[in-house]
């Protein structure tokens, strides 16, 4: 059944929902969305892969981009949808109810309704955001056709609560490998121990107190943690390598380089040093006129971000960005994923509002 | 072809050898052991499994318990063994050649030879001793059959570079266990990081200094590491679990019971202790008279065994128990395995003249 973009934005959750869209099976509910636009007069309609773009060409001085993934982490017994209510409040109870079917479905209900829009909008419905960075959709689009993400200000629809988060902190990892000399542990004076070693590691990590660092007006908390740690050989053999492999997710306040100097500083002498991974911040860009304009409009709180997101994609293009969108993110990839249906209607009101 | 024990002790090393005899697969040799001995009016024999027992009933009022085991590590293009010189020394080179089929020669040769030792003496060759402890031949007759191993002393034949070496250390293995809560590492300060928690132990093993414990004469050297360590779930994941896998060495004025109390002293305070194999120690029973005399008729110097062995097994059973055999225990499963054949005879001279 085609999709209904003159039912309300929670029907039309509903409808998006109950549509099984786990990342890399998001073709049908691509196509969808595609056929449910095509032929709107004021926008623009282009494909690459599953990824849709909706684009109005009004001549505005300034563009906006409005994006949301379409796919879900795996389903669990919670398809499809249903209503519930718990108390006075009615809530939307399935995968993707909160991560992030209703800030799609709101995108796609004011995409067809806005026809002139105050600024000019580029909407965009992307695949691939819940796995690995390598798929996703929108770094896709940023390497085969980063002219259609050119824009002034982006809003990415991921559940924040109906609050606006801006920027979000780097994440880093990295390993610290200490050595030793493999013996047999009946004779451990042949030997030396690369575990023991690593004892001047875990304390410099368990005494580390991480900086709050204030950005544009938000406090980014920072923390620097062992998320894993491996080493030994057999029960009977002294271990010759430990290695634990180290998070540190810095305020956007720091470039990944200085974030990499820091723990070059710390830990090079305590074990050889491998960076396995790095992601830079994005500042918030709430001092941005448009951002400044948005908050005053939709009359949400802004607060920082803590997890790495699509945002700081944006962020590297150069183009301020925030997360605004219905539904609580700690329920995002829970069993019991849902969303109160008022926060979908007021996320819609609140968008409206702001772009008529 | 069957064993011919009229052939030097160097020759039936050879034969015993190009017998394959991996753990498991020892049915032949033992077969042939048996064969070669059955009929010698002097000796009772026996078999229990791949087990062969043979003694004197002479009524001696001292009796004596020789052993080797006729099972190997696995073989690795290091068969048939081969003769080689380096210099002026001539070798036997192969898997088996010295742990530890020379002797298991010499015993079967003084056996068949020895009609009217001057004590009784149980020969004993056994299956199982490579492999976990569960398995273990000697173990296995200790349970079924504890009268066949009644003795005043015993000599087992591993390596031992024709050196005495007395007792052996005992071994303890335990795990030392933090715990925390699981978060994402984007938000760290919800968690609680059981890596971090780690540091004391790790503190506690590399500041440890082991002690070295003078008994009988002989000084045992302990030792105590972390030989596995291993924590965490994923990259973004604070680690709710830490394991830390500690092997205790301890010597053997030391009971099991007394190495576990003073472990649980110095780790319960830093995480949950879980004891996972304790195998005692065995004192060297070189102040005993029979052992005193057989020291002076070899005219070999004693040592302390520091890994764990099949002596004490004896120990278990109160009766005195010593490494002697030919063979550097250094090149025991290593892949050019091979005795100086020299060693072979000069233990097989220094058994008869203690013997005879």
């Amino acid at each position: 059944m085609p999709l209904d973009l003159s039912a309300s934005s929670i029907e039309l959750t509903r409808q998006l929902c109950d549509i099984e869209s786990v990342s890399g099976d998001e073709r049908e509910i691509a196509d969808e969305i595609e056929a449910a636009l095509t032929g709107l007069p004021h926008l623009e309609v282009l494909r690459e892969g599953d990824l849709i773009v909706a684009r109005t060409r009004l001549g505005r001085d300034r563009r906006v981009v409005i994006a949301g993934h379409i796919d879900t982490v795996p389903i669990n017994g919670n398809l499809p949808t249903r209503f519930e209510t718990d108390g006075d409040v009615t809530y939307l109870w399935g995968r993707g109810t909160v991560d992030m079917k209703p800030g799609a479905a709101v995108a796609l209900k004011l995409a067809a309704e806005l026809a002139e829009p105050n600024v000019d909008v580029t909407w965009l419905w992307y695949d691939h955001e819940e796995v690995t960075s390598d798929l996703n959709g929108l770094a896709r689009l940023a390497r085969t056709r980063p002219e259609l993400l050119d824009a002034d200000f982006a809003i990415l629809g991921e559940p924040s609560n109906g609050a606006v988060e801006g920027g979000c902190n780097g994440t880093m990892r990295f390993d610290v490998v200490t050595r030793g000399i493999r013996a047999h542990s009946a004779r451990a004076w042949m030997g030396e121990n690369a575990i023991h070693r690593a004892a001047p590691i875990l304390n410099a990590l368990a005494a580390f107190e991480p900086e709050s660092i204030e950005v544009e007006g938000l406090v980014y908390r920072e923390s620097l943690n062992a998320v894993l740690i491996a080493g030994g050989v057999a029960g009977n053999v002294i271990p010759d390598e430990c290695v634990v492999h180290v998070n540190y997710r810095f305020a956007p306040s720091r470039s990944g380089k200085e974030a990499e100097v820091k723990m070059r500083a710390m830990f090079e002498p305590l074990g050889e040093f491998v960076l396995r991974d790095l992601a830079e911040g994005a500042r918030p860009g709430l001092d941005d006129p448009l951002a400044k304009q948005f908050l005053a409009a939709v009359g949400a709180e802004a607060a920082p971000k803590y997890g790495w997101t699509d945002v700081a994609r944006f962020s590297a293009l150069g183009i301020p960005a925030v997360n605004y969108g219905p539904g609580d993110p700690s329920l995002a990839h829970a069993d019991d994923e849902r969303v109160a249906v008022e926060q979908i209607t007021a996320c819609e009101r609140a968008l409206r509002e702001w772009l008529a």
